[in-house]
Order: C-alpha cells, then sequence, then structure tokens
C-alpha cells in the first residue's frame, strides 16, 4: 500500500458538507465518528486501537466520504475493502444496514431545493433539486470503487444485500446499487470474448460453477463443450478479468438440434467434430447463464445472442440458422395448476371465469387420465404406448401453454419469456428431448426451439412488446389450431382432432 | 450491423412516459416527432426520406430514450453515433442544445415528488424525489454509450460543448456529463500503461500532439523521451484503447535535476543510458499532460503520480528520491502585478492594504530598477552580471510567490497548486533552469522542484487543505527568511541581507 | 492450400543431382518414381490414381528433395505431412524404414571427396568431404519442416523411430534427427513460462499427461500444485506452441521439506497458501518431467532447474535456499543386489573382488535378517519397532550408495547423476518421506534433498565430471562416517557404532 | 548471470577429445590457452588478468568447445557475447579469421574415417565419415547460440565476414554459418506479421532503416504506406523478435497501378482510404526488401509474396489481382551496352557474334540518335516531344531486355529474374512511372508489372526453371512482336513497324 491511512482528516468536502458536518478541533477518529453519528446510528467513543472491525468499516465508510484528492480517496477505499473482506456475514449484513440508512440527502437542504423548485419550476432548480436529492450513499459507493477490487466488492455486497429483508432504505440501496451497475455495466464497456479450451483454466472452472441449464459433471464434460464443433462466447468487464458475466453455449449442427442429450453425450472424435463445424448449417443455443447474482435485474442476455449471431455469421458463412434448444420451465407446473383447476370445475361445475378462460386446451376425460397418469409415474416415457397416447395432448398443451400473453409468460416461463421478447420465433416443440429428471420434472421432457431469424426479428419484437402476440411458426400454429375457437368446440369434434 | 433501424416502434419506457409521450395510433416516425415535440422543439412534419442529418439526430435521440430492449437500444445508439459523426460543427453545436434544452424531468410528476417530500420528509419520499428529479438527459448519454464508440463520442461531444457560451442548460448537460464520466472513469477502471519505444505508432502520436509542458519537436525527440533512462506512464480507459487520458513523462537521474535542456537535449548513446538508469537514485517527473479536452474537470494527477511513484519502487529500488521538476507559469505575471502596485504605492504613497498585504517582498529601489530592467530586456540572462544582480532577489521574490496560501495558488499557479496540494514539499528553486522563449516568459527562467516524500505526503496534504500552508524544505525556508517579519525589518538591514 | 500439387517438376538441384537423377524426357510421376528407384527400394509402375497412402508418401518425399523454390518445397512438405497424418502405425514404420535407407550420400561422389582429401588433406578437401557426406536425409527432414506442423510431425516421427529395432540405417536417421533438433531446440530458441491456474487448460492438461514423478491425479489436484505457494515452470519452443518440452513443479517453504505427501496432500486454503508464499526462505522443486519422447538425449533439465532458480531469486527475493526433494529410484535394486551378493560371498566366501569392492555397507547378521525382513514384508513401515530398527542401516546405505562414482550413478540412479552432475551437493536423506507403493518399491520410502548452492554449484559440477566425486553436506558426510576406512574395521566395532 | 566464469574446467567432450586436447594437470586458462593453440594459432603465456579482449575471446571460444553441461555451456556463451560486444571492427575480423582457420576437423581421424569408407562404403561407414568430417566450428557457432542474443549476434558476425577477403577458410565458415541459419530460419520457424500503425515504434523504425525500394523519408511518409489501403507484412523469427527478416508493402488500388509516384505521394484522408480498400480489385506489390545483411542468400522473398497473396484472399475477397509495380534496375546498363555495341559494330563493322546475339533489338539510325540523346540528357522526359519520339523504341528494347533467358535475366536484372522465376507473369510495361533519378537513372523511368496469378504460377515456374523461358502477357508479346525474325527483317519494314 501506497499510502499509509492518514492519521489526521481534513474538512469534508462542501458538497457532503451540510450531510455529515465534522467540528473542527477534534481528532480525526472523533470528528469521524461525530460525523457518521449525525447521518447514521450514535456510536460510543472509544479509542481507535479498540475499533472492532464492522465500526472500522462504519468510520471508514464516513471517512471515505468526507476524503477530499483522488489518492487519499483512493487510499481509504483499499483500508474499507481491507476490512470489508474480513467481516463475517453478520457484521456484512450490519454494515450493509448501516450504509442504507444512513447517507441521506440532508433532509433541511433538500427540503429547501424542493420548495424552491415549487416556487419557480425551472431549468435550473430543476438541477438544484436533482443535486440536493442525490444521496450521498452513491458517491460513497462510487468511490468505494476506487480501490482495487472495488467493482467485484461492491458486487459482493448487493448479492449479500438481497439476501437481506425488503425495508425500504435496503431497497433504496438496492436500487442504488442497480443504478450504478447499469451504468458501469453499460454495454459500451463490455467485451465479447470467445472461450475454447485454450481459455484459462481460472476462467473455465467458472463456466462449471455457473452453468445453469445443464450441468458440467466435469473437465471432461466442458472440453465436449468446447470441442471444434461447439462455441462458447460470454461478456466481460475490464474491472473483472477473471469472471464471465453470461456465458452462452453453442452446437453447430445440421438442421434444428431435437435433442439435448444428443448435443451433451456426443462422444465423436476431434476430426468428426471439425468435420461437423465446416459442415454445420444451423447454430443451436443450447445454454444461457448468469454468472453474477450481484448483477440481478441487468439484462446482458438479448445482446450476447445478437453479438453471437454476428461472431458465427462472420466466422461461419455457412451457418445461416440460428436457434435455441431451451427448456420449458414452467410447463408442467402450469399444466398440473389446469388439470387441477379441471378437476374442480368437474366438481362444482362453477369454475370461475378465470380459471376457465385459461383452461385453453380441451382434453378429453379419457386423456385426463392420461395426463394424471403421467403426474404420477415418473417412468411413464419409457412406455411406448403411454408416451404415444400422451403425446399430442401433450404437445398442444405446451404449444397453447407458450402462446400466453407476455405477462402470462413472464409469470409463467422466464425462459420463453426472454426469447420471445427478444423477438425470436416459436419454431417447434421437440418431444422427449430432455428425458433427465429436472427436463421431465420440469416439462414432461419437451423443450423448444426458438429460432432468432434476423429478417424478421425486429417484427416480432414489436409485436410481441407492442400487441403482446408472440410470432410463432406455421408448424406451431398448426399445433394450436384453431384454439380460439376451440372453447367452442363440441367435445366430440376435439376428440376427433386429437386422435388423428 | 446485426440489426437495421426498426421501423415501428414500441411505447416509450414507463420510466420516461410522463416525460416524452407518443400517441399510439401514428407511425414511427411521427410518434419519435411528437415524442420530442412536447421535450423539444417543435419540428415541421417531414417525410422521414428527406429528413436532415441534424433533423435525424434529434429524432433519433428521442427514438433511443423511448426504445426499450438492450439490443434495440444499441442498434438506435449506433445508428445516432453515425448521423452525429456526419454533422458540421454549426449542426453539432445544435444537436448539444437540442439535447440540453430537451429531456428534462417531467414537471408535473417532480412537482408532485417535491410536494410529497416536504409533506413527509422519509427515506422513501427522498427515493421518490430523487428519481423524478434525474433528468431524462441522463439516460440519454447512458444510452448513446451502448453503442461502439459511444464514449468517445460523448467526449468529443463535451468538449464541443465546453466551446458554448454557458446557457444554464448548457451548464446542466455539462455537469451531467461531467458526473458520468467522473463514475466511468473511476479509479477502479483506469489501466496504468507503461509507454515505450515498443508502444505501438499510433498511441505515440498521441504524445506528440497532447504533450502540453515541453513540446515534443520529432520523432527523434520522442524516442530520447523513452529511452532506457526515460520513463513514460499513462493512464488508460477500457473504452478508449488509444487514447491517453494523462501521461506522465520522468527521467532517472542521479541527485536533482535543475535544468530542463539538460534532460531533454541530452545526446548520451544507449549504453551510457541504460547505465544512468542502473545508478540512478532520483526520478525527476518532468512533464505531466492532461489528453482530453472532454474530462476537463475530471483529475487523474494525482493518482497518476502516486502510482507511478509505486511502480519506480518496485521495478528500481535504488530509485528513492521522486521530485518534479516543474514550471511556474504564473511568477512573471505575479511579480509584474507587484511592481506596478509597488509602483503605484510609491507615487499616491495611499497604496490599498490589500496591495502591500500580498506586497510580500522588499525590494529596494536599486532592484526594482533591475527588475524593471529585465521585464524589458528579453536577453537579460545572457549577461551574467545581470543575471546575478537579479539573481537573489528573483529568487527570494518566488519562493513568496509559492508560499502563497492554496486559495492565492489556485488563481496564480496551477501547478504549484496540484503538487503542494498534493502533498508534495516545495523542495528548491532552480536558477535559469529554463531558458526557453516560454520558460522566460512564464518565471524569468525559474523552474521548482517539488519533492514526494512518501513519509510526509499525508501530513503535508493535510496541512495544506486544513491550515492553508505549504510544506517547504529547509533551504526553501531559509530563501524565505523571516518573512513575517520581514515587512517590519528597516529598508537598511534588508539591504544588507539580500547583499550577501 | 496456396499452391496445388505441381504436376511437372522441375531437374532436381545440383546439390542432390549426383544421388537422385531423374530422366528429362519423362511425366513428374515417372520422374519421381525413378529418381525414389536409385535412391531406395525400386517401385512398380503404377498410375497416379492409385497410389497407395504410403507409396504416395515416398513419392513425395523424393518429389520434396528434388524441389527447387522455397515456395513449392513448402507445398510439396505440407502434401506430405498430409499423407503422413493418415499413415497407419505399420505404414508409418515403413516410411520410417524407406527414409533410412534411402537419401544416403551419393557412393561415388564420397568415395571421390575422401580420396582427394587422403590426397591433399586441407581446409578446403575437407569442406568438400564434410559437403560430400552429409546424407541428402537431414535436406529432406529440413524440408519437411517447411510446412506448418513440420516440427511436431518429425518429432512424432522420431518417437515412432524409436519403437523400431536398431538397425544401422535406423541408428543413422536417428543420429541424424538428433542433430537437427539439438540445433532447432538449441537453448537459444526455447522460451521459459511460468505455467499457473491462468494458463490455458489445453496447456495445463498436457502436465496432467507428461507428469513423470508423483501422478497428477485429477484437475483439482493440478490446481493445488499450481496454488500460490507453488510454482510451475516450462520449456517451449515457438513451433510447438501447446506443448511443454519440460517442466519443474516447485514448492515454496520454510526449511528443507522432508515428506512429499505433506506437499501434494495439503489442503490449506488460499489465504494461508499466500501466507506461506510470501514467508517462504526455500524452494524445493519436487518434480521434473520430460514431455516428448521425440527428444529423447536432448537434455532441458539443467538449464530449466538454474534458469527457474535464477526466476525465483528475482520473484522472491527471501527464497534463498533452492533444493530437491528427489526419489532414489535405484536404491532398492541396488541393495537388494548388495545382499544377494553377500548372500553368496557367506556361502561361498570367495566373492569376485569386484563384487566385494561394491559391498560398501557393513551390515551385522542381525540386520541382515532385518533388511531381508522389509524386503519381504510391504507393510513393515507401518510397525514403529520394525521401522526404528532398520533405520540407521537403511540410511547409511542410502548414503552409500549415493557415493558411487558418476559412472556407477549413471547406471544405479539417474537422478542422482542429474542433480550430482548438475553440481548440486547432496544434502540430506528423509526417512519415510515418501511412503506411496512406488515409493516403498523404489527406495523404502528415502527421499533425498539435493541442494542448488549457486556459490559452490561450479566447482561441486567440475569435481564430479573431473574427479569423479559427488559433493555431500556434512551432515551426509557423518552419515557415511569413514566409509574408506570401514572395510577395515572389525565387526565389533561396526555394530557399536551402527548401535549408537 | 546465474553462473560465474567457471575457474576450472573438465576436460573437453570426448567428440572434439581428438582435435582441442588438454592436458589435465594445468590450470584452466593454460589448458584453454594449449587446447586453442593446437586448433589455431599460437599464444605466448600470460596471465589471465591482463588478457586483451580479442584474446579473451579466442579463449572463451575454446572453452566454449570444451564445456560439458548445458548450463555450463550457456554461461559461457554469455561471456563470449559479452567480450564479442565490446571489440572493434578490426578486432572482430581478427575473430572471424581466428575461428575460420580454427576447429578444423581433426586430420588423422578424418582420414582414418576417409580411408574406412574407401575399403568398405557402407551406410555405417558413411555415417562415421559425416561424423568425422563435420567441423567443430559449426558446433561452436551452435553454442554460441545458446546464449540469449546469441541468433542476433551471429548474424552480426556473418554480416562482418561478409567484408572480409574471400580466403578458403573465410568462405568454409561461411558456408557453414549460411547451412545453419538455413536451419534455423527453416519456413517452419518464421511467422508472418502485419505490419501497421499500431505496430510498435521499435519495429516501425526498422522498416525506415531497411527500406532498399522507395526510400522512406519521414514518419509521415511511413504512416502513408501503413494507412488503411495499404498493407505491410514481414516474416520474423521468435529468437529476433524485433527485427523483421523481409517486409513487402502493397497498395489497394481499382486495375493495375502505372505510375509509382501516385502510389507514393498520394494525399488522401483517411475516409477516402478505407473507401479505396473497400473497393479494390487489385494488389500491388511495389516494395519488398531483405533486412538482415547476415542472411544473404538465404531466400524468403518467394514464401512471403505466396503467403501474403493467402492473406489478402482470405482478409479481402474482392482483391482478386495480384501484381507488382517493379523497378527495372538494369535496363539502362544492358542498353547503353547495346548502343555501345552497337556503334563498334557499324563503325569495324565485324562486331562478334554474341554481341550481335544480344543485339535484340532493331534500331534505326535516327531513332539511334534519339536514344543517345536521352542518355546525356537528364530532363528528356520533360519534353513531350522527345518522350513521344523514344517511347515506342524503349518499350520495345525493354520488352526484349526482359525476354533474356534466366540465365541472362540472374546477371542482368534480379528482380525481373525473381518474380518470372517465382512464376509470375510480365504483364506490362509502364511509361514514366518512375520519374525519380533514381527510376531515370535506372530504367528510363519505365517500371514493370509482374503479375502473381495463381492459376498459372506453378506452370510458369516449370517453363522458366526447364526451358527457360518466361512467360508474358498478350500485350507484351504484342510489343516483342516477331521478335525472333525481328533480326531478319529489312530496316524499313521495322521503321514503318515502329513508326506506327
Amino acid at each position: 500500500v501506497i499510502i499509509r491511512m492518514p492519521l489526521v482528516r481534513a474538512k469534508p468536502t462542501e458538497a457532503h458538507a451540510s450531510t455529515c458536518p465534522a467540528s473542527p478541533r477534534t481528532s480525526w477518529l472523533e470528528r469521524i465518528r461525530s460525523s457518521i453519528a449525525e447521518c447514521g446510528p450514535r456510536l460510543a467513543p472509544i479509542p481507535a486501537t479498540t475499533v472492532e472491525p464492522l465500526e472500522r468499516a462504519r468510520i471508514l465508510a464516513g471517512s471515505l466520504l468526507s476524503e477530499r484528492g483522488q489518492a487519499s480517496i483512493a487510499a481509504v477505499a483499499r483500508e474499507l475493502l481491507n476490512v470489508l473482506s474480513g467481516l463475517s456475514a453478520e457484521e456484512m449484513a450490519a454494515f450493509i444496514i448501516f450504509v442504507a440508512s444512513s447517507f441521506h440527502p440532508a433532509t433541511e437542504k433538500l427540503a429547501e431545493a424542493a420548495s424552491l423548485y415549487l416556487a419557480e419550476p425551472s431549468a435550473r432548480t430543476a438541477a438544484l433539486l436533482a443535486h440536493s436529492a442525490e444521496p450521498p450513499r452513491q458517491e460513497l459507493l462510487r468511490r468505494i470503487n476506487m480501490a482495487e477490487g472495488g467493482t467485484a466488492a461492491l458486487l459482493r455486497l448487493r448479492s449479500q444485500l438481497l439476501l437481506l429483508s425488503k425495508h425500504v432504505d435496503i431497497a433504496n440501496l438496492d436500487s442504488d446499487l442497480r443504478h450504478l451497475f447499469a451504468s458501469w455495466f453499460n454495454r459500451g464497456f463490455l467485451e465479447l470474448r470467445r472461450i475454447d479450451w485454450h481459455t484459462p483454466a481460472a476462467i473455465l472452472e467458472k463456466l462449471i460453477a455457473y452453468e445453469a441449464v445443464h450441468e458440467i459433471r466435469s473437465w471432461d464434460d466442458l472440453r465436449r463443450r468446447l470441442a471444434p464443433d461447439r462455441r462458447c462466447f460470454a461478456f466481460f468487464h475490464p474491472a473483472l478479468s477473471d469472471e464471465p458475466l453470461i456465458f452462452v453455449e453453442v452446437a453447430l449442427v445440421w438442421g434444428l438440434a431435437d435433442d439435448i442429450h444428443r448435443l451433451l453425450d456426443d462422444a465423436s472424435d476431434v476430426a468428426m467434430q471439425k468435420q461437423r463445424a465446416a459442415n454445420a448449417d444451423t447454430a443451436i443455443f443450447y445454454s444461457i447463464s448468469n454468472c453474477q447474482t450481484g448483477l440481478r435485474g441487468i439484462s446482458f442476455g438479448s445482446l450476447l445472442i445478437k453479438q453471437v449471431v454476428e461472431e458465427l455469421r462472420h466466422e461461419a458463412p455457412r451457418v445461416t440458422t440460428f436457434a435455441t434448444l431451451s427448456p420449458i420451465p414452467g410447463f408442467r407446473r402450469w399444466l398440473t395448476a389446469q388439470l387441477n383447476a379441471r378437476a374442480r370445475d368437474s366438481t362444482d361445475a362453477t369454475g370461475s371465469r378465470e380459471v376457465r378462460g385459461s383452461l385453453a386446451v380441451s382434453v378429453e376425460p379419457h386423456e385426463m387420465d392420461r395426463l394424471r397418469g403421467i403426474l404420477s409415474d415418473r417412468d411413464w416415457h419409457q412406455s411406448a404406448e403411454t408416451a404415444a397416447a400422451v403425446r399430442p395432448v401433450l404437445l398442444r398443451a405446451c404449444a397453447t401453454y407458450l402462446n400466453l400473453s407476455p405477462r402470462g409468460l413472464s409469470k409463467a416461463d422466464t425462459v420463453a419469456r426472454f426469447h420471445l421478447g427478444n423477438g425470436a420465433t416459436l419454431q417447434r416443440l421437440n418431444w422427449l428431448a430432455n428425458t433427465s429428471s429436472k427436463g421431465l420434472q420440469e416439462s414432461f421432457g419437451l423443450m423448444a426451439n426458438y429460432l432468432y431469424d434476423l429478417e424478421t426479428i425486429e417484427a416480432n419484437h414489436e409485436t410481441f412488446v407492442r400487441d403482446g402476440k408472440i410470432t410463432a411458426s406455421a408448424e406451431m400454429k398448426a399445433l394450436l389450431g384453431s384454439r380460439v375457437d376451440s372453447s367452442s368446440l363440441p367435445i366430440a369434434r376435439l376428440r376427433n382432432r386429437l386422435s388423428r
């Protein structure tokens, strides 16, 4: 450390003078204490040498805000990070609460600015009001970032904050952090990097840790995902050099992939993989994972997919189709709810309109039984007969489910919401495409292909956002059939159609 | 470009809905226009194909703010940058004024939030008020940054803004930009890089362009400054990879350097330079230049010097002294004013107290004549006799000048203010250390060594900021003599001392 | 490929004209064939389209040698590599035999040059003779290297050659390859790189594959060996960017390490590891592995160790002791032979002088029994009593063993030969330092510390090479006792000494 | 330096034992001396401390060869390089002569091997003979390369050697060096790098220094050659990281360039340059320069051009024509000789057949006068009339000149020999394409386009090498007309043709 902890501190900067005043004739520690005292909870006067880590962190936070001079600020920030790194989870929570409940804008000054604005609303008074309203907390966070490792520390701080109860102060601090991160992790500062087997192990092990869709079971598994017929890209931020923010895994294949196991468990050799990569006409995005809890709410997925499409178009001009092979995480939960509602309907015959309205799939009694059967039989898919029997109704039900409005999807299925919101087309449903226990549990083994067609993506996005309608392929539309009308169909006709 | 300009746009985001509403039934262009119309100056309805660049930029700015979806925002930002890069200086000025005068916070909403806060001041209402008070302008700037080259474009925009008159709107936009840059160019995101003869020419030519203290006259001159007994370091930002933000030039020497020409014009060979670097005990910081007009007011100098000291301590452990060889840009101007004031004093004998108070140097009549003489003789320093005669009084006067209060220095001498404010010690004045016309013009050829002594730097900084006192070496104090008392000394005794 | 296989070829170069002439009036293929025919085994005339890979490789080899023009040579070399990469192991062996038995120097020309030299030995005739004596084979190998991947292919070729029987032609080709590699893998072309957890996985997996001393069991195990208190360095060659040539693993510790398990199985956390690295005074080289079979006989170990010592002295100035913790692979084999010889001595009482001479350790009858006991008991070291009983005699025997002459060590113990030949000092023996089954099997669990003391390393090297004497620490000398005299000691006195 | 100069040395290695024996009982210095004494000139016995640099270099060379152990060899090599770097030019020459005249193969041993081979020529005896015939000198050179900077030092050594008279020893040493360099600078070890304005200045300044065709006058001039519509590529060797071996400068243009000044002096701005690069259909190689005198005779040009063509085809697929704009350095010299011969012919009317044979261009008397006129008038090209008058005969003469046989071109025009030997097509002659004084002096301002057509390049190369015929475009053939027959044409008819 180049600059030791300063022993005596200057007066607080003018900017925060009214917020955290310090009397001029006292020692640094005392002044910091009293300055903090006015901003946050009172601290008993104790000698500096016996200061507990938590208290030391509080004092340093106050000191950090009252510093002048970039170099001194950096030095105090460094010291604060040092102390924070040694706090226990409980102490850290206490520190977060301290920051959240201290460093508010100075009430009097803000009230004055508010009154002034009300008296005379103008650009000048608005600017003054905005300035007075910005909580010193935000400046504190920016200053913490001046030490090496500051950005990472603030991400950790937010991920810990997210575990705390939603007090208004906590929510405000969270809002400040999110605001700051949205600015710092602005697209202009992100770097897209290709990840492959030449990537440092220190980064690769993060993929293993962060993969959230299809677990990476070992380094051998990882190597398969980075083989010549695979691609992996991630966004990085310069201040977090070894930490991916988000990454996507891609398989280069021939035609739309319809089975996740064939991608994950493929055991071809390197020569074959190179051959495939050279011949591929389709890039399948089969896994996309956010890595940083601290960045929750700040979205990079849409940007990542679109930039990766650009990269691949340049690197592999023969690849002309870009699509996902995606889980449908909420389908089974939704269908179960539907069936339960139907059961109630059947019994009391007076189901609420809402339940009825969402009861989009017409299912005949004997199909109901079959569906209920597979709900309780873990191995239903291993019986060819059972599988064949439920296949049409499950596909149809799933198509209906994915055809929910944006609002409905937001609640029911974040994956579908994400891709359809990006402007992708719901292209195809794949039967028994993921027969892992998770795949069966979530969606009866169904997976979806969402197509990223650059020609239509913008218009789809518009339609989705503005009109609340998803874009689906002809195949999917056929599957949906005359859904709107279907509710009015006699059971018999529906039965006929389903049994074709 | 992966995503073409969208033809139809969604409703503006909720955040800005009240600010820039758009009616839902109109074309994209019309909606953008009307949204802009409410925020800024009215635009006549003209077809999209004939839109002038400036108007196109305005429309895109409005569109950018109303976009949802990261990828779409990035696409519009890219398009906007494209258009901006083609604007003439006048058009750009008009665009800046447009941005500055549009995109204010929505008056009603802000007034409501202000009233709410006044009625019930709490963390919740304060947060609400802060949120309402943030001008949409800021979000616009953040969004411009999402395109590649956005950061550079915003820096250019600010450097153009600084040329405009200081209307309150312009000042507010400037404040927003500075606020944003302070956050983005936060220490945690800067990268210190060594610059040497292995640095790409594309960066080296920037040094030639940006050097502000001692002009780099040619590539040969530049090579000399990057030779084995020299060091050069710069801060870079990841979003501006070829653009230094600030750089410092250092010479490794034996003992404090006292002559800038000996550093700049040294013609030793590489073997000798290596020898010197190996033996050096002192690092002389002889030039420090800010590179980006757009970052005016955001200071990196103090951080840079202190981090370079750290680097050098690690790289060259034998180097134990870190000091500058600095210009004293305001000395001659100050001394001239002093002499003029004295002249007035002499004539009307009733000089104001203020002038007298600043008239810190007691100068005898015959010395006055000499000083006046060198003010009008460009070649005075080439006469050994003249130089010897004015040397004591000039040194003394300069010491007095540099002993001004922080406030005084801020006005008179930004270089001294910078180093002394950093906590450096005023170590020594060097006679005829810079006899270039600029050196003579600024400071009669005098240069100062400011010493960066890590042991005292913090305390000095405190003393300067809190007590308004500079720290000077014993040598400098001797030069100052009993300044405070000197005013009471009989002229005769002072004359004796000066003539020693 | 920029240049297709040429259809018609020029006359062979002058240099090889006399060796492999080609008649001018025939097709390219025929000419190549006939040129090869004169150099190697006859080939039946078959059309080019049906040429088998092996034959195609032969033809290309001949063509490669007869090419003029750098670009054409590179193109043919590329084609040859292509064909070679598709050969089966048997075909490859056949190709190696073909190359080895073809492309000899032209007999007549060489005989002429030899006669000329004998008639008139001079610098000129010697140069002529050297030129005539160089087999075209060498030029062929150099030309193969002109294609991308050529160096790697030649290394593979040699590793396959080493599996073939030692025909004189094969031995000559091997000699050519070794000669070429010694020139290409010259120290001046090697690059020392630090390997750590930031190294690409593609290189790290090579460590797992090549580690020859203490197996790396998993990626977690590997990470431990690259943790903050460990160092790993390797030599690389620019033409083999992902392939280490040799690597060494180092532990930073306090004091000489005496137990390999404590190094390999240590489970401390990162903070502790950093602490240790900061405090370490000793670097223990605990594993060094050659990676390339194709480079057998070309030694990098001594250079690597000495350069790593240099690196560490620079990086960690507090580390002042550099030593190994080494296996003693031949000790048990040697001791067993000793005991067997002793047994024969006892029975026929007329052991040859040589056996007696090597019977350096005086062992009493009851100790003999104990030694024989541990030879047949795999778990002897788990009995504290047994271990204590054999400890003195084993240590003494091992010290004697390691005190063999350079010639003796070359046969018995390549590890000891290597380090002592490098000028290291035999510093200490460590009891039960490696109780893995391999450790017990090789050396009864003993390991040695060889000390690399820069002050004495050159003198030790001299003593070892010139005088055939190893350098041992005082501790080791004490262990050896008055070895020379001991053979003359009465058994009773030896017994007393051993039982102390 | 990790290992100090050893004080006492081991016996020489077996390999060289018979060549440079050292008696075992003497000091290191004495032994080296005596070992050298047997190999080279006698040295008087002088104490080590007073050894002159040159003698010290000689002693170290002998020591280097007698060393065992890679690390010791590297240490002695380092010391030798140190001493060599301090030698004056004369001392260096003496050292080269020393190396060239020492370190021959041992006469007796070589004679023995020669006899053995003559008695029984076999693979075994041939290998033995080859081994005995290799001069120890070669091993010495390889060992010098073991120190850092060794390769560069050996290149310098050869460039100094090339200045010495051509004694047979010198020629042999030169041959050894060339042999070694051909192996080390093998294509497989070279790296193609693009050079642009982002290249380190330390490399860029080498371009300025080494450009041999069209001088680079300043850094601004250099920047123009690296602008967006230009390309520059160089081969590098890993052991010479900042030293290009050869580089080529390329202009991206529309159509064949016909004027070098338009390329060199173009002053378009960056936007225009980018535009041109995007539209270009032709890459003009307008300058290619070898950089290392020490590598004379080792050719990279053909490889470089062909690899750059590959690079450009990949980077700029719209570029489909690859051609040069080349000087014709020997044309004026050749034509002058022709005219002189003609003058003699006219006077004595009995010109030798050879002169007549080469007198390929039929020139009428009045044309002769014109040609003689421009030979003595430096400004002839500035007279439109004069230029128009000589244009047809000059073009025709130049076409004839470039149509020389390979052997003729080798002597007359290395540029034409190089490109036509590479398989390029002589495409076009350009009138007044280089009116610099050099251009006028060499070729009356004419320049040639050589076309690199990948379809025909191999066949052209064959035709040139085998049949001694160049390949020319239809345009060039028309210019040549019925050359073979032309000698038989009546003057009148030729006159008619020329005057058309």
